[in-house]
């Protein structure tokens, strides 16, 4: 399904070497001003070329207003953002097309669309999209800026290729002339207690499923996570501390029973290698039948985990903004 | 929301002390054989007091039919069914109304209810609603059984309280007088490629939704998972080798770009240790504004992380036949 | 699909002659209070058997509380009420079984279901579900009345047998032994403006979407409906005469551009007649290809028509709160 | 809410005087052969200025392709179409602002987005929008065709003005310098028996809802409609008379229980006069507070309802192509 969320709700469409991505942000409320500008900062930390280990591919970015603003605010009506694929280069991926790429989605793309799946450079699968979650991101943070302005969500690297040391990560892909991994590490502060909407909408439950949509994620946890399998009760347990809900210790990640609990909201998120690595590789030739070495060209991250961190903000964004709203229903 | 899936769809309804908790399945094909004894395996694996390490308070878990069932076979119409309330003890819970458990929904319950929640044993927040997942996901795999046979989903624990030993690792919890957690792996085999919903349905997105529905989830990692972060790509990357998709490695966990690829899907979930512990433990108490020392009484699990793998697997199972069901559409 | 809402969701179950229907109310504030007597009046108004006209068979229709109720008041978890079917009588349809009754939903049940569909009494199909639509309403109206008291939604028979004078109607059924049709108009007023979701959850398309779920129901028109179609626009459009949207006509009943505009929401809806009749009819037995004469014994309305306008009432009434409900997110 | 649908699903967005429409379509099987050229006659159906009685505006009305159509077929991922409003003038409207038109949704935009919403020409709530309903409608119909051939959806306008001579209508309003309503029918045979979803998903509740997103309309009725309310029910009953579900008569429009029955599925709908009419009018001035006499400028139609029929018939296709493939999971 091409839609995420309740009443704060996306649409997303396009392929990575059509003439263009776009999004559709429903329910937005009106009178919140937007300009183009308000996207530069996110859409700059999301572009490549602007940092080592990135890809030299730069797209322009720039979001074109199709509907839902109007004299500079929102106006209620939907929002429609579209980004122009002004720099695809059709051509780098004609070769491939008969050997799918190992780690990307081009076989299962072909599977699934009984062979009529776009297959250049990802095609509708491609991290192209993510430009897409990023204005929609931008635009749930004004919405939380204009009522909530305690919420701040801030998420950074926080290791790569298995290194605390960022740097010393990307040079380890460097050296090896190979991509790497890394985790993404996202906090929101601010959040009031009571957001999940119980059985099946914890906040766990929206994070996950649309951090899971960002192409690479391979694993999400919250608080202190896989660790917690370790420990003991007494150990993991956050006492309250005082009655707004604070606790001492926070291994929950701010979520208790799937409801934020007014601590820190804390998640990590494991980012694979790119699959497009400089690397040698083998794959079937389907084709032929035959397996195949090669190595893919065209332009690629290093890690794809350094352009993943302003993506997973806006997805949370969006997330916070659609339960706060969700929550509102209780003062009918 | 009380709802999940597309066209395999449960809604849940029920507290741990209340008189019954229930499960809607809608969407269920017609003329598949249904019968109490149908249940009693999965739902035996989920019971406590059948193991040690488990809580003593056993539900008789008899799941009765309300609808959706005639003469022995579903009708097409919603099947209902619910699990009557046995063995509650109320009053086991009265004094800790004021001091919400550490670990527990309970105050973040009453926060988003305004107060109204039913505090006891959990309400609507406690682990006891798992046993109507495990019913609709004894459905979900009658129906993959009746047409994809070849699927096979199985989910185990496969650390306790950070041993890969499981004894060893409940003796642990003992001589502790503490609780603790432990990782569920789940395995689900011969599944088609081609499952999974761009773009934001993809099959880890469904799965992970509503796995972390299940209360004392912190976490979930598919194939490699958290380790893929630190490796190189030309390592992780899974080289196809037959034209049916199979791959030589599947660090993938057998979804890729959202989409299953006929490889087996894993995944890896950390359940944290169970909130009431024996242990001595402080919270604050509401009414007085004081922290408090008290231990919670009651019936409960040294690692809820035992019963978990169930229930795993019946989510898994019905996330598997919703997406089986939308991929028909592509026969229209 | 068995669930209708976006905030204030309900999902039904059950069939006529099986154990139980039930409903499940998702959705609804904490802190309501609510009681079997708050049902009575309603349930009354649409049981049979009280009045000249309807079936003898009467259901003592007493709300059964499952979950979400708590010391007298809503507690935030889903609300889940059942009726027990205890007046059944499974073997006056048996007989029926290969021969579909005209007007009926035997035939198709069968063939969607693939032959496995109840079809006592018309299973799922049968109207008796009603009256969880009713128990769903009862909560609607207390939510209403809540926040909102100044909104008052009534609905009544205005035309029966094609008679405005509903007793004279009501003979002409008795004098021809045959069952007929109604007209039941409904009225909310004190409906705030702005209630409706663009584009495609129009308060109307809301309304009908529901108000067609109910059996028996052939058409629906909006304020001066069908007739608009005949009229002139400068005629038809109502002129607004206050700075709260007060119009001088109500011909739109009180919706335009699908949006409430303060005025009187106004519809009517066509409910055929009762398809059970006393005469004799003929259809096809499908066991032996011969057209069979028969006439329906059983107990049944004299025209459904009469019990329908509290059902009318009741899924009004969880639109407008549901769309109060989503109308609030402005409010973030 | 911009999106409807299950599986077969459209998210629209736009205003009358923005830069564009258009239309998402989620859920398109893969391998269907599409081209602009398809959608020629569909479109011009719908666009005025070309028949007596309809506005002089006229749109190029070329769609664009910006996803989803990949070497001239559907791909399988979302297909995003838009049309340019090319042949816009804002400024008719500039001085209409203060005064809201009676019959438009003008007074309850500004009131449902708070002022903040696009006034130019009805802005969201135009007429304007139905040219994505056609769009999509045309790649629906195409999903029909090359799965059901059988299936013709057919719609018409069958009374103008009051009268069925439809030239006669337009005469009458033209004489009038007023504008006319008009009903509209639609009939769609060769539909399979079995489509609809119990108990809210009625193949009527379906139609209704998003016949209802089309402005101006005021009524729907299926089969014999509002008639039916005036009948006996051995007159109304329709006899099946043969395996297959034929019935003698069809009063019932094809529907049964919410379910297509084989039969052809027949619906009449009120279409409103165009509320922008030549004659005179009064409304409010919002600003001033006095009551206005006025004449809409502007380029309008004298009957909207010549342009509903194949916007009726776009969404009518939808309907059953995605009831179609919800009815094909139960092949699962």
């Amino acid at each position: 399904m091409n839609s995420f969320g309740t009443l704060f709700r996306i649409s997303v469409y396009g392929e990575s070497h059509g003439p263009e991505v776009g999004v559709i942000i429903d329910g937005c409320p009106p009178g919140i001003s937007l300009s183009p500008a308000d996207f530069e900062n996110d859409l700059n930390r999301r572009r490549g070329g602007v940092r080592k280990g990135t890809t030299p591919r730069t797209e322009a970015d720039i979001p074109i207003f199709k509907s839902g603003v109007f004299k500079g605010k929102t106006s209620g009506a939907p929002i429609c953002i579209s980004f122009t694929n002004s720099n695809t280069r059709g051509e780098d991926y004609d070769r491939l097309k008969a050997i799918p790429r190992p780690g990307h989605a081009d076989w299962v793309a072909q599977k699934k669309f009984a062979g009529f799946s776009d297959y250049r450079g990802g095609g509708h699968f491609s991290g192209r999209l993510t430009v897409c979650l990023v204005a929609a991101g931008v635009i749930a943070k004004k919405v939380l800026q204009s009522e909530y302005p305690a919420i701040h969500i801030d998420a950074g690297v926080t290791e790569l290729g298995g290194m605390s040391d960022i740097d010393a990560g990307l040079q380890k892909a460097i050296d090896a002339k190979d991509s790497v991994g890394g985790i993404v590490t996202c906090t929101a502060s601010g959040v009031p207690a009571g957001l999940g909407e119980p059985f099946f909408d914890s906040a766990e439950s929206l994070i996950s499923h649309i951090v899971f949509s960002i192409p690479a994620i391979r694993g999400i946890e919250f608080g202190t996570g896989f660790k917690a399998a370790g420990m003991f009760g007494a150990e993991h347990n956050d006492p309250i501390i005082n009655p707004d809900g604070k606790t001492e210790t926070n291994h929950s990640g701010g979520i208790v029973g799937g409801i934020s609990n007014g601590n820190d909201v804390i998640f990590r998120v494991a980012v694979k290698p790119t699959s497009s690595t400089p690397k040698e590789q083998t794959s079937m030739n389907m084709e032929t039948g035959e397996m195949e070495t090669f190595s893919v060209k065209g332009r690629h991250d290093l890690s794809i985990a350094l352009r993943v961190p302003v993506v997973v903000e806006s997805v949370t964004a969006m997330v916070i903004a659609d339960l706060l709203m969700q929550n509102e229903r209780v003062r009918v």
